[in-house]
Protein backbone atom coordinates (compact mmCIF):
# COMPACT_ATOMS: atom_id res chain seq x y z
CA UNK A 1 0.00 0.00 0.00
CA UNK A 2 0.95 4.03 -0.57
CA UNK A 3 3.16 5.14 2.46
CA UNK A 4 3.17 9.01 3.43
CA UNK A 5 5.98 9.62 5.25
CA UNK A 6 4.61 12.67 7.16
CA UNK A 7 4.84 14.42 10.80
CA UNK A 8 1.14 15.71 12.30
CA UNK A 9 1.86 19.62 12.35
CA UNK A 10 3.92 19.73 8.70
CA UNK A 11 1.93 21.67 6.21
CA UNK A 12 3.33 19.91 3.24
CA UNK A 13 2.57 16.37 5.05
CA UNK A 14 -0.88 17.99 5.73
CA UNK A 15 -1.60 19.19 1.86
CA UNK A 16 -0.29 15.49 0.81
CA UNK A 17 -2.96 13.92 2.74
CA UNK A 18 -5.95 16.25 1.65
CA UNK A 19 -4.60 15.42 -1.92
CA UNK A 20 -4.77 11.99 -1.66
CA UNK A 21 -8.08 12.26 0.31
CA UNK A 22 -10.18 14.55 -2.25
CA UNK A 23 -8.42 12.11 -4.94
CA UNK A 24 -10.06 8.68 -3.06
CA UNK A 25 -6.52 7.64 -2.69
CA UNK A 26 -5.46 5.23 0.34
CA UNK A 27 -2.60 5.77 1.95
CA UNK A 28 -1.16 4.88 4.86
CA UNK A 29 0.94 6.97 7.68
CA UNK A 30 4.06 6.71 9.22
CA UNK A 31 4.84 9.01 11.23
CA UNK A 32 8.87 10.81 10.79
CA UNK A 33 10.36 13.04 13.50
CA UNK A 34 12.29 14.36 10.90
CA UNK A 35 14.40 16.41 13.23
CA UNK A 36 16.25 13.41 14.56
CA UNK A 37 17.29 12.54 10.84
CA UNK A 38 16.79 8.88 11.53
CA UNK A 39 19.52 6.51 9.48
CA UNK A 40 16.48 4.77 7.35
CA UNK A 41 14.69 7.79 6.42
CA UNK A 42 18.12 9.47 5.42
CA UNK A 43 17.91 6.68 2.98
CA UNK A 44 14.66 7.39 1.72
CA UNK A 45 15.54 11.30 1.53
CA UNK A 46 18.78 13.06 2.23
CA UNK A 47 17.11 16.17 3.05
CA UNK A 48 15.27 14.67 5.98
CA UNK A 49 12.57 16.31 5.58
CA UNK A 50 8.48 15.61 5.15
CA UNK A 51 6.63 14.55 3.18
CA UNK A 52 7.91 11.86 1.42
CA UNK A 53 5.44 9.27 -0.43
CA UNK A 54 6.05 5.87 -1.61
CA UNK A 55 3.89 4.10 -3.99
CA UNK A 56 3.36 0.15 -4.34
CA UNK A 57 5.69 -0.20 -7.23
CA UNK A 58 8.59 1.55 -5.01
CA UNK A 59 8.71 5.16 -6.75
CA UNK A 60 9.73 7.88 -4.19
CA UNK A 61 8.15 11.25 -4.50
CA UNK A 62 10.06 13.35 -1.98
CA UNK A 63 8.53 16.95 -1.42
CA UNK A 64 5.14 18.71 -2.25
CA UNK A 65 6.73 19.83 -5.87
CA UNK A 66 7.32 16.02 -6.68
CA UNK A 67 4.26 15.04 -4.99
CA UNK A 68 1.68 16.96 -6.61
CA UNK A 69 2.84 16.65 -9.85
CA UNK A 70 3.15 12.83 -10.09
CA UNK A 71 -0.53 12.83 -8.70
CA UNK A 72 -1.71 14.92 -11.21
CA UNK A 73 0.25 13.03 -14.27
CA UNK A 74 -0.53 9.28 -12.91
CA UNK A 75 -4.69 9.92 -11.85
CA UNK A 76 -5.65 12.49 -14.19
CA UNK A 77 -9.13 11.84 -13.77
CA UNK A 78 -9.56 13.63 -10.38
CA UNK A 79 -6.86 16.40 -11.49
CA UNK A 80 -6.53 19.62 -9.18
CA UNK A 81 -4.44 21.40 -11.37
CA UNK A 82 -7.53 22.14 -14.19
CA UNK A 83 -8.37 24.57 -16.71
CA UNK A 84 -6.43 26.37 -19.43
CA UNK A 85 -2.40 27.26 -18.99
CA UNK A 86 -3.17 30.93 -17.54
CA UNK A 87 -5.61 28.96 -14.92
CA UNK A 88 -2.89 26.51 -14.12
CA UNK A 89 -0.34 28.85 -13.56
CA UNK A 90 -2.55 30.76 -10.90
CA UNK A 91 -2.74 27.54 -9.10
CA UNK A 92 0.87 26.40 -9.03
CA UNK A 93 1.73 30.22 -8.25
CA UNK A 94 -0.33 30.21 -5.22
CA UNK A 95 -0.27 26.58 -4.31
CA UNK A 96 4.00 28.00 -4.20
CA UNK A 97 2.90 31.04 -2.38
CA UNK A 98 1.87 28.86 0.57
CA UNK A 99 4.47 26.34 0.22
CA UNK A 100 7.33 28.95 -0.25
CA UNK A 101 6.26 31.84 0.97
CA UNK A 102 3.92 31.42 3.97
CA UNK A 103 6.16 28.71 5.05
CA UNK A 104 9.00 30.67 5.36
CA UNK A 105 7.32 33.82 6.77
CA UNK A 106 5.01 32.27 9.13
CA UNK A 107 4.82 28.52 9.93
CA UNK A 108 8.58 27.20 9.96
CA UNK A 109 9.16 30.23 12.61
CA UNK A 110 6.10 29.39 14.34
CA UNK A 111 7.19 25.40 14.30
CA UNK A 112 10.63 26.41 15.46
CA UNK A 113 9.70 28.59 18.39
CA UNK A 114 6.39 27.00 19.87
CA UNK A 115 7.13 23.24 18.76
CA UNK A 116 10.41 22.29 18.33
CA UNK A 117 11.77 24.13 21.07
CA UNK A 118 10.00 21.84 23.62
CA UNK A 119 10.33 18.94 21.35
CA UNK A 120 14.61 19.25 21.32
CA UNK A 121 14.75 20.93 24.99
CA UNK A 122 16.91 24.11 23.20
CA UNK A 123 16.20 27.41 24.37
CA UNK A 124 12.96 29.42 25.10
CA UNK A 125 10.97 30.29 22.79
CA UNK A 126 11.43 34.27 20.64
CA UNK A 127 8.39 36.44 21.33
CA UNK A 128 10.01 38.44 18.48
CA UNK A 129 10.04 36.09 16.61
CA UNK A 130 6.66 34.83 16.91
CA UNK A 131 5.80 38.68 17.16
CA UNK A 132 7.06 38.93 13.06
CA UNK A 133 5.69 35.25 12.12
CA UNK A 134 2.22 36.82 13.34
CA UNK A 135 2.60 40.28 11.39
CA UNK A 136 3.37 38.29 8.23
CA UNK A 137 0.30 36.10 8.77
CA UNK A 138 -2.03 38.88 9.39
CA UNK A 139 -0.38 40.07 5.68
CA UNK A 140 -1.44 36.74 4.29
CA UNK A 141 -4.76 36.48 5.81
CA UNK A 142 -5.71 40.05 4.41
CA UNK A 143 -4.36 38.35 0.67
CA UNK A 144 -6.80 35.23 1.37
CA UNK A 145 -9.39 37.30 2.41
CA UNK A 146 -9.16 39.47 -0.67
CA UNK A 147 -8.79 36.16 -2.68
CA UNK A 148 -12.05 34.81 -1.42
CA UNK A 149 -14.04 38.15 -1.41
CA UNK A 150 -13.72 37.67 -6.04
CA UNK A 151 -13.70 34.01 -6.15
CA UNK A 152 -15.12 31.33 -5.41
CA UNK A 153 -12.01 29.11 -4.71
CA UNK A 154 -8.90 30.91 -4.06
CA UNK A 155 -7.51 30.36 -7.58
CA UNK A 156 -10.48 29.96 -9.45
CA UNK A 157 -13.85 29.00 -9.62
CA UNK A 158 -13.15 25.03 -8.65
CA UNK A 159 -11.40 23.44 -5.84
CA UNK A 160 -7.52 23.04 -6.83
CA UNK A 161 -4.09 22.51 -4.82
CA UNK A 162 -4.14 26.49 -3.76
CA UNK A 163 -6.74 26.33 -1.41
CA UNK A 164 -5.47 22.67 -0.31
CA UNK A 165 -2.47 24.41 0.51
CA UNK A 166 -3.18 27.28 1.85
CA UNK A 167 -5.98 25.37 4.06
CA UNK A 168 -3.45 23.25 5.23
CA UNK A 169 -0.79 26.33 6.57
CA UNK A 170 -3.94 27.83 7.95
CA UNK A 171 -4.77 24.29 9.79
CA UNK A 172 -1.35 24.59 11.83
CA UNK A 173 -1.32 28.13 12.45
CA UNK A 174 -4.99 27.41 13.91
CA UNK A 175 -3.71 24.59 16.32
CA UNK A 176 -1.27 27.19 17.56
CA UNK A 177 -4.40 29.16 18.38
CA UNK A 178 -2.55 32.27 16.32
CA UNK A 179 -5.34 32.79 13.45
CA UNK A 180 -8.16 35.46 14.54
CA UNK A 181 -10.86 34.22 12.45
CA UNK A 182 -13.09 37.37 13.43
CA UNK A 183 -10.48 39.83 11.65
CA UNK A 184 -11.02 38.16 7.69
CA UNK A 185 -14.78 37.85 7.55
CA UNK A 186 -14.13 36.42 3.63
CA UNK A 187 -11.02 34.22 4.62
CA UNK A 188 -13.22 32.43 7.21
CA UNK A 189 -16.20 31.83 5.04
CA UNK A 190 -13.67 30.28 2.61
CA UNK A 191 -12.12 28.35 5.33
CA UNK A 192 -14.96 27.24 6.53
CA UNK A 193 -16.17 25.37 3.51
CA UNK A 194 -12.72 23.64 3.30
CA UNK A 195 -13.00 21.93 6.45
CA UNK A 196 -16.22 21.03 6.21
CA UNK A 197 -14.97 18.96 3.27
CA UNK A 198 -14.98 15.26 3.74
CA UNK A 199 -10.83 15.50 3.25
CA UNK A 200 -10.33 17.59 6.07
CA UNK A 201 -12.16 15.64 9.03
CA UNK A 202 -8.67 13.38 10.08
CA UNK A 203 -6.45 16.88 10.14
CA UNK A 204 -8.17 18.24 12.37
CA UNK A 205 -8.47 15.18 14.87
CA UNK A 206 -4.60 14.75 15.14
CA UNK A 207 -2.96 15.99 18.48
CA UNK A 208 0.35 16.32 19.11
CA UNK A 209 1.62 16.02 22.33
CA UNK A 210 1.61 18.63 25.37
CA UNK A 211 0.46 21.06 22.63
CA UNK A 212 -3.37 21.64 22.93
CA UNK A 213 -5.54 23.56 20.04
CA UNK A 214 -8.35 25.93 20.43
CA UNK A 215 -11.40 24.78 20.86
CA UNK A 216 -12.88 26.12 17.80
CA UNK A 217 -10.34 24.40 16.26
CA UNK A 218 -11.97 21.33 14.98
CA UNK A 219 -15.25 23.25 15.21
CA UNK A 220 -17.02 23.51 11.65
CA UNK A 221 -19.07 26.20 12.81
CA UNK A 222 -16.30 27.98 14.71
CA UNK B 1 7.41 38.93 -27.65
CA UNK B 2 7.97 36.80 -23.87
CA UNK B 3 9.22 38.62 -21.05
CA UNK B 4 11.08 37.63 -18.29
CA UNK B 5 11.24 40.00 -15.39
CA UNK B 6 14.35 38.71 -13.48
CA UNK B 7 17.52 40.18 -11.70
CA UNK B 8 20.97 39.14 -12.38
CA UNK B 9 22.19 37.30 -9.47
CA UNK B 10 18.50 35.50 -8.94
CA UNK B 11 19.02 31.94 -9.30
CA UNK B 12 15.30 31.68 -10.09
CA UNK B 13 15.74 33.87 -13.01
CA UNK B 14 18.99 32.29 -14.08
CA UNK B 15 17.37 28.75 -13.75
CA UNK B 16 14.32 29.91 -16.21
CA UNK B 17 16.80 31.85 -18.60
CA UNK B 18 18.76 28.40 -18.95
CA UNK B 19 15.55 26.80 -19.50
CA UNK B 20 14.76 28.92 -22.05
CA UNK B 21 18.05 29.41 -23.96
CA UNK B 22 18.28 24.81 -23.68
CA UNK B 23 14.80 24.94 -25.73
CA UNK B 24 15.51 27.46 -28.02
CA UNK B 25 12.78 30.04 -27.04
CA UNK B 26 13.33 33.79 -27.36
CA UNK B 27 13.24 36.10 -24.79
CA UNK B 28 13.23 39.53 -23.57
CA UNK B 29 14.70 40.26 -20.32
CA UNK B 30 13.06 43.24 -17.89
CA UNK B 31 15.40 43.84 -15.04
CA UNK B 32 13.27 43.84 -11.76
CA UNK B 33 14.88 45.55 -8.36
CA UNK B 34 12.20 43.52 -7.03
CA UNK B 35 13.39 44.53 -3.48
CA UNK B 36 12.13 48.44 -4.52
CA UNK B 37 8.35 46.56 -4.17
CA UNK B 38 7.35 48.93 -6.92
CA UNK B 39 3.66 49.13 -7.66
CA UNK B 40 3.65 47.92 -11.73
CA UNK B 41 5.71 44.81 -10.57
CA UNK B 42 3.35 44.09 -7.44
CA UNK B 43 0.42 43.65 -10.44
CA UNK B 44 1.80 41.20 -11.63
CA UNK B 45 3.31 39.59 -8.86
CA UNK B 46 1.80 40.77 -5.28
CA UNK B 47 4.53 38.84 -4.05
CA UNK B 48 7.48 40.88 -5.73
CA UNK B 49 9.84 38.23 -6.47
CA UNK B 50 11.31 37.11 -9.66
CA UNK B 51 11.36 35.10 -11.74
CA UNK B 52 7.97 36.05 -13.64
CA UNK B 53 7.63 34.87 -17.04
CA UNK B 54 4.96 37.05 -19.65
CA UNK B 55 3.87 34.78 -22.64
CA UNK B 56 2.62 36.79 -25.61
CA UNK B 57 -0.96 35.67 -25.56
CA UNK B 58 -0.92 37.46 -21.92
CA UNK B 59 -0.28 34.20 -20.19
CA UNK B 60 1.50 35.02 -16.66
CA UNK B 61 3.87 32.71 -14.69
CA UNK B 62 5.16 33.60 -11.01
CA UNK B 63 8.09 31.11 -9.60
CA UNK B 64 9.85 28.95 -11.17
CA UNK B 65 7.40 25.98 -10.06
CA UNK B 66 4.63 27.63 -12.84
CA UNK B 67 7.66 28.89 -15.23
CA UNK B 68 9.06 24.74 -15.06
CA UNK B 69 5.96 22.88 -15.38
CA UNK B 70 4.37 25.71 -17.65
CA UNK B 71 7.56 24.93 -20.35
CA UNK B 72 7.40 21.25 -19.88
CA UNK B 73 3.14 21.57 -20.66
CA UNK B 74 4.04 23.59 -23.68
CA UNK B 75 7.04 22.82 -25.29
CA UNK B 76 7.03 19.10 -24.95
CA UNK B 77 9.51 18.37 -27.84
CA UNK B 78 12.14 20.23 -25.62
CA UNK B 79 11.13 18.41 -22.46
CA UNK B 80 13.46 18.66 -19.50
CA UNK B 81 11.16 16.20 -17.04
CA UNK B 82 11.66 12.97 -18.86
CA UNK B 83 11.91 9.25 -18.19
CA UNK B 84 9.25 6.97 -15.91
CA UNK B 85 7.34 7.95 -12.98
CA UNK B 86 10.65 7.77 -10.71
CA UNK B 87 12.57 9.92 -12.82
CA UNK B 88 10.49 12.44 -12.90
CA UNK B 89 10.21 12.17 -9.80
CA UNK B 90 14.09 12.45 -9.18
CA UNK B 91 14.30 15.34 -11.01
CA UNK B 92 11.85 17.25 -9.29
CA UNK B 93 13.09 16.24 -6.05
CA UNK B 94 16.69 17.75 -6.96
CA UNK B 95 15.19 21.09 -8.78
CA UNK B 96 13.15 21.63 -5.34
CA UNK B 97 15.92 20.55 -3.26
CA UNK B 98 17.52 23.63 -5.30
CA UNK B 99 15.25 26.23 -5.35
CA UNK B 100 14.05 25.38 -1.81
CA UNK B 101 16.80 23.91 0.61
CA UNK B 102 19.68 25.56 -1.36
CA UNK B 103 18.02 29.13 -1.95
CA UNK B 104 16.86 29.15 2.11
CA UNK B 105 20.53 27.55 3.40
CA UNK B 106 22.92 29.17 1.56
CA UNK B 107 22.03 31.69 -1.55
CA UNK B 108 19.57 33.90 0.40
CA UNK B 109 22.28 34.65 3.23
CA UNK B 110 24.66 34.99 0.89
CA UNK B 111 22.64 37.47 -1.09
CA UNK B 112 21.18 39.14 2.29
CA UNK B 113 24.21 39.63 3.46
CA UNK B 114 26.84 40.34 0.31
CA UNK B 115 24.45 41.92 -1.73
CA UNK B 116 21.41 43.69 -0.18
CA UNK B 117 23.07 45.41 2.47
CA UNK B 118 25.15 47.39 -0.01
CA UNK B 119 22.30 47.56 -2.59
CA UNK B 120 19.61 49.25 0.60
CA UNK B 121 22.91 50.61 2.76
CA UNK B 122 21.36 49.02 5.83
CA UNK B 123 23.92 47.54 8.05
CA UNK B 124 27.38 46.09 7.42
CA UNK B 125 27.49 41.79 6.32
CA UNK B 126 27.44 39.56 9.17
CA UNK B 127 29.96 37.06 9.57
CA UNK B 128 28.22 34.51 11.39
CA UNK B 129 25.55 34.54 9.03
CA UNK B 130 27.76 34.16 5.83
CA UNK B 131 30.25 31.71 7.87
CA UNK B 132 26.87 29.63 8.72
CA UNK B 133 25.94 29.83 4.47
CA UNK B 134 29.76 28.79 3.69
CA UNK B 135 29.21 25.72 5.96
CA UNK B 136 26.17 24.67 4.05
CA UNK B 137 27.60 25.10 0.81
CA UNK B 138 30.14 22.51 1.51
CA UNK B 139 27.49 20.31 2.47
CA UNK B 140 24.85 20.78 -0.31
CA UNK B 141 28.75 20.74 -2.99
CA UNK B 142 29.76 17.71 -1.35
CA UNK B 143 25.89 16.27 -2.16
CA UNK B 144 26.82 17.23 -5.78
CA UNK B 145 30.02 15.74 -5.84
CA UNK B 146 28.52 12.59 -4.87
CA UNK B 147 25.39 12.74 -7.40
CA UNK B 148 28.12 13.23 -9.64
CA UNK B 149 30.46 10.70 -9.15
CA UNK B 150 27.31 8.26 -9.95
CA UNK B 151 25.82 9.90 -12.90
CA UNK B 152 26.11 11.71 -15.84
CA UNK B 153 23.63 14.40 -14.76
CA UNK B 154 22.40 15.44 -11.50
CA UNK B 155 19.19 12.97 -11.26
CA UNK B 156 20.69 10.62 -14.06
CA UNK B 157 21.53 9.86 -17.73
CA UNK B 158 19.79 13.26 -19.34
CA UNK B 159 20.28 17.05 -18.66
CA UNK B 160 17.28 18.07 -16.83
CA UNK B 161 15.75 20.92 -14.60
CA UNK B 162 18.30 19.69 -11.57
CA UNK B 163 21.51 20.41 -13.74
CA UNK B 164 20.09 23.60 -14.63
CA UNK B 165 19.41 25.17 -11.55
CA UNK B 166 22.10 23.04 -9.60
CA UNK B 167 24.26 25.43 -12.06
CA UNK B 168 22.14 28.42 -11.42
CA UNK B 169 22.51 28.53 -7.65
CA UNK B 170 26.55 27.52 -8.05
CA UNK B 171 27.00 30.12 -10.41
CA UNK B 172 25.49 32.60 -8.09
CA UNK B 173 27.88 31.47 -5.22
CA UNK B 174 30.63 31.43 -7.57
CA UNK B 175 30.15 34.84 -8.63
CA UNK B 176 30.82 35.87 -5.00
CA UNK B 177 33.97 33.80 -5.00
CA UNK B 178 32.39 31.01 -2.36
CA UNK B 179 32.92 27.96 -4.30
CA UNK B 180 36.19 26.18 -3.84
CA UNK B 181 36.43 24.11 -6.85
CA UNK B 182 39.19 22.15 -6.11
CA UNK B 183 37.78 20.37 -3.03
CA UNK B 184 34.97 18.64 -5.31
CA UNK B 185 36.43 17.76 -8.57
CA UNK B 186 33.28 15.52 -9.75
CA UNK B 187 31.00 18.15 -8.82
CA UNK B 188 33.54 20.74 -10.71
CA UNK B 189 34.11 18.06 -13.61
CA UNK B 190 29.83 17.98 -13.79
CA UNK B 191 29.80 21.74 -13.81
CA UNK B 192 31.87 22.36 -16.24
CA UNK B 193 29.76 20.59 -18.84
CA UNK B 194 27.02 22.73 -17.74
CA UNK B 195 29.29 25.70 -18.28
CA UNK B 196 30.28 25.06 -21.11
CA UNK B 197 26.53 24.69 -22.68
CA UNK B 198 25.45 28.22 -25.33
CA UNK B 199 22.66 28.50 -23.00
CA UNK B 200 25.33 29.31 -20.19
CA UNK B 201 26.97 32.07 -21.83
CA UNK B 202 24.86 34.79 -21.41
CA UNK B 203 25.22 34.31 -18.11
CA UNK B 204 28.42 34.59 -17.14
CA UNK B 205 28.82 38.17 -18.68
CA UNK B 206 26.36 39.22 -16.43
CA UNK B 207 27.69 41.96 -13.81
CA UNK B 208 26.50 43.43 -11.12
CA UNK B 209 27.97 46.98 -10.21
CA UNK B 210 30.18 47.14 -7.60
CA UNK B 211 30.75 43.05 -7.32
CA UNK B 212 33.50 41.64 -9.19
CA UNK B 213 33.64 38.36 -9.83
CA UNK B 214 36.69 36.20 -9.73
CA UNK B 215 39.25 35.42 -12.71
CA UNK B 216 38.02 32.02 -12.80
CA UNK B 217 34.10 32.84 -12.64
CA UNK B 218 33.52 32.99 -16.68
CA UNK B 219 36.39 30.78 -17.65
CA UNK B 220 35.54 27.54 -18.98
CA UNK B 221 38.76 26.02 -18.25
CA UNK B 222 38.43 26.79 -14.16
Amino acid sequence: MRVLHHYWLSTGSRFSRLMLSERKLNVMLKLEHYWERQKAFLMLNPASSVPVMVEDDGTVLVGVWAITEYLEDAFPETALITGNAAQKAEIRRLTDWFAGKVEREVITPLINEKLMRRLTGEGVPSSTTIRAAMANLSAHLEYINHLAEQRKWLAGSKLSTADLYAAASLSVADYFGDVHWQDWPEAKTWYSRVKSRPSFRSLLSDTVTGITPPAHYTDLDF
